[in-house]
């Protein structure tokens, strides 16, 4: 879907390109500016503030895939990102978790374990977009090695990594290279991991992330640039000055990893929102959220990359609005046609909390999605002109052959939704959603059984972490 | 948004000209047998079963009108229908009511009146679709003439009566004329009430629906011709096939209401849902929904004649099930260019039920929808250019003078959404969606004001009303 015009669609696009080459954008990792100034951006006195003219950038932004594979241990879960695909990942990066027996926790290494349980059993999870929950009882130095080697192990899908300094993403690489089987040059030409790197608008892309940038477009590896551009706080008040300044900073970020490692993965993050001007909290699923994710999608089509979007709702329990701001995100990013949508089961809170029933809702709303995606068939058969013919009027179609022939797997089937008349749902307790949500997820608990793993990598991979453990893991940020 | 091929779509219309002309459709109303063989329509030997040739039908649909107004008395409330334009209505027809506090009732005349005075208070409520929950302890001879009395006189908006034999709708358009203060000459010249006039599909038009449709065009009055076409039980299990389905008996109406009065409003009904095929149970809100209403948008413009479909859920509260059910629903609507949303606020159970907290979680979800179809603005001013650059890096724009001058309009405003931080909404007593909406719907009628009515109109309106209950009413059905 498009929501602004071409002409309108190119302004915020030369805006942002005046942006870039006029106020520039501060680069705090002073190798990060060797590397772009060796490649034709010009840097001022401070030796932090870059510009990039017009035409480096164009030039630049051209070697980005348009698609890539990103890989998965079990290949059958590996993905394609960018174009005509789109994947769901879970919620990552929150402090707390909550559900509805125990309330609201901090982030734990037990309910980070259970997350990941519920990512592997739903396929409409397809990507671990990065810790579901922080579990803030472990170690800082130690928790990406405890971490990384916990998702390898719960799941078989496709993971990820912090940018948070040279360690934890070399460790988190590794982790990933073991747990594939495979060797350095195989890593080299196949993405296994993905980061997010987040800018610190506006205009600032910090230390710690852009280390971590650099090493992933060493290896080939997949980041994410989003631009943290909240309307109203760190962004212009305006959809359109906000989708200027998210343009400059995602593209400074694509311009970037290219310099670096010309061809490396790289995605398009949006971000976009706005704030309650009330408060200064932020809001999300917000219709200005809605225009800002699919003008996203055109931006990242003119410029031919991958788009990355959420799964967002600033609702502080699992309910009605949490359902409605997250449909009102999961549309923008199918009309948007964003190819990775992070956050896609199990945020609530603006980002600040997972909550397992949210995370059922999610995934019956992604279902929802990937079933509306499905093309319905349109063929003589389909058509049934001959059925309606011989059922005629006044009648039905339940013992029609053209139903019998398709009953069982004609429609949609809900994981979550209830459809049973008020008088047999009332008989069986009047259970509302959020509670049926309740119990699918510690079914699915029950029921989870770890995805098989060779033992020699097992034993690989322990031997990394305990190595690297000994070592002391990674210095405090 | 299109979601079948140009040539997918001529199937399905070339299909429904087959199942016209070949298997035709039974017309319950002799004197409508009458109107359509003297168009040209042949009529088998039991004298109900029409078959149309499909340049009869293209010749007679070149006359209804792709957009007109439906006036209000109210004239600041009239709408327009068609084209473009989006409207909503209330939730209409339902045989039960309910809310948090009394549970599930019996329709009342008490709750009808209720749910009119919320239907005047919010401007997402543009129509009064029907009854807002059938007032069932009233006299079936006398109902419509108290329910489109208090109609009249409780709201200012657009108006309706049901299709359910002669007197019922002449009484209506009567009601409708006074309420309006406009003489009969008027009256023929605006459209002043619509009706929904229901297909018993399959292939069915009967005969009390078929004198009221005939009355309604007659008057230069409104009809929407809506198919009951689920698909499963009482059209074909495909999607494709239930659209032909409807798309033969929608346009079956539309050649009937030509026939009788060419250039009469009429408007093209979608209701293509599914059923659950283990229970029979009808769902709503379901990927299916969703594909069928958009390519109902498709067929509408193709014949250039206005739309209408639902906002629809199978859920039995008014939780999250039915948030998604209903956001899927409108969406559907907004991207298949649906003209007239009907049961756009407050239904719940498949429409076996209003419930008044769902009338206020539709009433944000219909201001969010509307808020996004807003154009945003892409001038000099908005893409913020020289805001940007006064911001700079690592700083904010809560005090930028291009923020200062917007802050109070900039973004879109809820009335049930919460945004507070998770501590502050826990410290206000951790109120959910549903709940903050049975504070809103009571706060709405503690405030309600009837809108002013004419006291020469008010007096014309009871003694019409005071007359025809004298003389009986409308016979039962």
């Amino acid at each position: 879907m498009e929501i602004f015009s071409a002409d309108q669609i190119e302004a915020i696009h030369l805006a942002s390109l005046a942006v870039l080459r006029d106020t520039g954008m501060n680069f705090m990792l002073p190798e990060a500016v060797d590397i772009l100034t060796r490649e034709g951006a010009r840097v001022d006195d401070d030796g932090i503030r870059v510009h990039f003219d017009p035409e480096m950038v164009m030039e630049k932004i051209r070697t980005v895939p348009g698609e890539f594979t990103l890989h998965a241990r079990d290949p059958a879960n590996s993905v394609r990102m960018g174009r005509d695909n789109i994947v769901f990942s879970c919620v990552a990066s929150t402090p707390n978790v909550s559900d509805l027996d125990r309330g609201r926790l901090t982030g734990n290494l037990e309910d980070f374990r259970n997350l990941l349980r519920l990512t592997q059993s739903l396929n409409t999870a397809q990507v671990v977009g990065g810790y579901p929950v922080e579990p803030v009882d472990t170690d800082v130095r130690l928790r990406h090695l405890i971490c990384v080697s916990e998702m390898a192990k719960l799941t078989s899908k496709p993971l990820s990594g912090y940018s948070l300094g040279r360690e934890r993403i070399e460790d988190a690489i590794e982790i990933v290279r073991i747990a594939r089987g495979i060797d350095h040059e195989t890593l080299l030409r196949e993405p296994s991991i993905h980061s997010i790197v987040n800018a610190n608008s506006p205009l600032v892309y910090d230390k710690p992330m852009l280390l971590g940038a650099m090493i992933l477009a060493e290896h080939n590896q997949a980041v994410v640039y989003t631009p943290f551009t909240l309307s109203g706080a760190m962004a212009p008040i305006t959809i359109a000055g906000a989708l200027v300044q998210q343009n400059a900073e995602a593209l400074a970020g694509l311009v970037f990893s290219q310099c670096v490692n010309p061809g490396a993965p790289a995605i398009y993050g949006s971000f976009t929102s706005n704030v309650d001007m009330k408060t200064g909290s932020p809001a999300f699923g917000t219709p200005e959220y809605a225009k800002a994710t699919i003008a996203s999608g055109q931006l990242a089509r003119k410029y031919g990359v991958p788009l990355r979007a959420s799964n967002a709702t600033a609702s502080n329990a699992p309910d009605a609005q949490a359902a409605y701001e997250s449909q009102m995100s999961l549309w923008a990013c199918v009309m948007g046609g964003v190819n990775y949508v992070k956050h896609g089961l199990g945020w609530l809170e603006g980002g600040l909390c997972t909550n397992y029933e949210k995370f059922i809702i999610d995934a019956e709303m992604v279902q929802m999605m990937i079933a509306f995606l499905e093309p319905a068939v349109v063929d003589e058969d389909a058509l049934a002109v001959a059925a309606i013919d011989g059922v005629g009027p006044a009648s039905h179609y339940f013992q029609s052959p053209h139903t019998m022939a398709r009953y069982e797997t004609a429609f949609y089937t809900p994981m979550l939704s209830d459809w049973r008349n008020f008088e047999t749902w009332e008989d069986a307790g009047s259970v509302d959603a959020t509670r049926r949500a309740n119990g699918i997820w510690k079914q699915l608990l029950a029921e989870y059984e770890p995805p098989p793993m060779d033992s020699a990598i097992e034993e690989e991979l322990d031997a990394f972490v305990a190595r690297r453990t000994a070592e002391g893991g990674a210095p405090p940020l």
